[in-house]
């Protein structure tokens, strides 16, 4: 899903110089103005990615910095979240289901064991942020479709 | 999630009356001229969660007509799809990874193994939707929040 997220900011890239638009508006587009915009999208992305499967894992999560300004920063952010994945042997998510997971949140801590954790927070977030930058683009004129979300399944 | 997502379209029928809008307008909804409105993408939810599943198991999916033209109509599908999946009993997802699955799609068939189809085509697309339909209700100024997607974790 990551790597699909990358080729689709590439696109947007694209679309962006054929189209003459300064690719800073559609790194601050949003679909409400209470909502976060494209960049925190990625961010959040890369984050519930490589802090759930870091958990998964026993392990703390790595923190990245979230200075990402640009598209390629973004693309930067994504090859490094995926280069941590990489780094995470399938082993160390044996018995992973019953680990007991501790999430500290804005106002409370998550905890529950692994298997409700990938389940019920850790994939349901990572697609959240990931559709909400594929909707962004797609609602800015970004021309993708869903086999651009899905990659070639 | 089907769950929380029929409380999101509560809170939508909710604020339509308040705010005196035609419910017809919200369903019609769309990000994109060229993407679904949340009306087919709540009947898409319901149709890959309820395929996704039968399919995992070894079943013919169960077909359900796309008529739904209200609110409740949208609620009473998402009933009837968890009412289909309480009828699969755990036992009959044993060994669904390595079952063959195929998936007509318009223009060709998916083949694959149960595995790779819940983790690349079923979850992906499930959340796709039901995110979609959050967007849409959320750029259409419903006060919804992330926990109203992810539900109490």
């Amino acid at each position: 899903m990551l790597t699909n997220l990358s080729a689709i900011l590439d696109k947007a890239v694209s679309y962006a110089q054929a189209k003459k638009i300064d690719p800073a508006v559609l790194l601050a587009a949003r679909l409400a103005p209470d909502m976060f915009p494209l960049s925190r999208q990625v961010q959040l992305a890369s984050d519930f990615a490589k802090n759930s499967t870091a958990r998964l894992a026993g392990q703390d999560p790595p923190r990245f910095a979230d200075e990402e300004q640009t598209f390629e920063d973004l693309k930067a952010r994504i090859a490094r979240t995926l280069d941590f994945l990489k780094t995470v042997p399938a082993a160390a998510l044996e018995g992973a289901e019953d680990r007991d997971i501790r999430v500290p949140l804005r106002d409370r801590a998550l905890e529950m064991k692994g298997l409700p954790f990938l389940q019920r927070f850790a994939l349901p977030n990572f697609f959240f942020h990931v559709t909400a930058a594929y909707a962004i683009l797609r609602h800015n004129g970004i021309e993708i479709g869903k086999r651009d979300f899905t990659g070639n399944v």
